[in-house]
């Protein structure tokens, strides 16, 4: 018993943690160019608030929550402050949690004046008797459960104003035409592998500007934003919300392995740039298996994104 | 080239057409024990909706939206009209569509007024440039469509109110307690294939009674509530929301037909009562393949179920 004892407790040690962190796959811009250190600074920022956590002992839940969080305080994504904005210059927020332990899952769609979605999404899953909640009851009950509120003003940056204009201006007369390619404007998202080797994924946004009143991303939705299963992997998604609903990405990693009997890389790799290499759509995805491989894959022109682990591997990247 | 057309023409005649509807999974009630009749000839009423579209040679998704439909204004059903009750007495409604040709997609969560929910969806998917909407925004889409609009009273029937005030005697303190285990108190949905040999699915659902404002249904969600692809399956899946999600159901059983190689009826059956025999909620999924193979599992006390083909095989069930 105490030999056993001794090699689960030497084991436990050795188990590698990760931590992975985007703010996003699609188009590069004038605007990214120009705040690459300010972007680099973010992730490397968020990889800290969740690796911190994960070194300490802490669960891969709460390393995923504290490096959204930072994303969502950070202005320069596109998540919390700093979402993009509606077509009606309101901000309108979507996010997602999930443990790879037990599938638990919370998520949230449309919600406003909540400063950190995905806190909201935890407490979902948590404290009520639902999973996924949207609009005026998902706040209605952050506000029962006091989470922090923050005034529309709050979440509205100069850069989301500029750019929602810039889509007005662009789509002019279009928008309310069917079968617009939309522009996706980003994502923030984490994947986590703990001490004590469990998973765990989550995705938050803004949406994409000039959206219509009432859109909900992708990034809310379980198997398409968010997926975790110590079986198989963790995985937040990010890019245009319509293929990735399509295709059900996050989930869609877990079956290739699963029942195509892939490992995580292959998988993703596979799915990216093989099965969906036609898809016309901005896509990216950050995947983790439970051993501590991880992938970092999007067919777009840059995808912002973090890496972590107690191998020693560790950097930030936007484009190649 | 006019050899090649009649074998084309041919092979279409002879394409089998089927649609599949169900009523919901869950536990049996004193209810449903007396309205059997009423429930069978519900069920009867959406088959002669839908097959009457697909024997015309309409196309599979106008088939699974007049089903749904049909179910929608028929007030004995959980959607629509009859729709189960919020905590605060209101309705408050999911739908999801989707098309198998291209795999393209509407959905909408938690929205008031809307005659048809499901035609709301089918909106979003054709006439907005967005793919899921929810709350308010979803609402002022509909009215600027000129879908139909109904007031409050006329979702709210007598038997709602009853299972609402039998929810909340039930519950009691509870409610606000996590990890109450969620009564389904059903959906609906439907599954179709055309003479074009083209799948589609629907579902739409009034939710819990006595859940909480906000509440979104698995029913909106593409890959859990809704699934179709042409090469694999459509799928229509009810139950408890909560498991349907932590598994993906309805894009589950595509990925063991693509990736383990499984027919649509092992696929069903291996997913419901093998891999996930362990489960506590209540599932029921109804799924149909190119081919016309088609499969109605589910592990709960009764799930009111339809189906018929070209073939021949028609009925209506609720129990084994």
């Amino acid at each position: 018993m105490f030999l056993i004892q001794c090699l689960l407790q030497k084991h436990a040690k050795m188990n590698k943690i990760v931590l992975l962190v985007h703010g996003g796959a699609g188009p590069d811009s004038k605007f990214i160019k120009e705040n690459i250190a300010a972007y680099n600074e973010g992730l490397e920022e968020a990889l800290n608030a969740g690796y911190t956590i994960l070194e300490a002992g802490g669960s891969a839940l709460d390393a995923v929550e504290a490096a959204v969080n930072y994303l969502e305080d950070n202005e320069i994504f596109n998540a919390g402050r700093g979402s993009a904005l509606n077509e009606k210059a309101e901000v309108e927020m979507d996010a997602s949690i999930m443990n790879g332990k037990d599938q638990s899952l919370g998520a949230v769609a449309i919600v406003k004046n909540v400063k950190n979605p995905v806190t909201l999404a935890r407490a979902v899953m948590e404290k009520s008797k639902h999973t996924y909640m949207g609009g005026a009851g998902a706040k209605a009950f952050a506000e029962s459960i006091n989470l922090e509120m923050r005034p529309e003003e709050y979440f509205i940056t100069d850069h989301a104003l500029e750019q929602l204009q810039e889509a007005k201006e662009e789509n002019g007369e279009e928008l309310e035409v069917a079968g617009i390619k939309q522009r996706s404007h980003g994502t923030v998202g984490a994947v986590a592998l703990d001490k004590d080797g469990n998973l765990a994924a989550a995705t938050s946004t803004g949406g994409i500007e000039n959206k219509m009143e009432g859109r909900i991303a992708d990034s809310s939705m379980t198997g398409i934003g968010s997926y975790a299963n110590n079986k198989t992997c963790a995985v937040s998604g990010t890019g245009d919300g319509e293929y990735l609903m399509q295709n059900v990405m996050a989930f869609h990693i877990s079956a290739l392995m699963e029942y195509k009997g892939l490992p995580l890389k292959e998988a993703c790799s596979y799915l990216m740039h093989e099965k969906l290499k036609d898809v016309k759509g901005d896509m990216g995805i950050i995947a983790l298996d439970a051993k501590g491989n991880f992938a970092m894959e999007y067919n777009s022109a840059r995808m912002h994104r973090g890496w972590k682990t107690s191998d020693g591997e560790h950097g930030v990247k936007i484009y190649e």
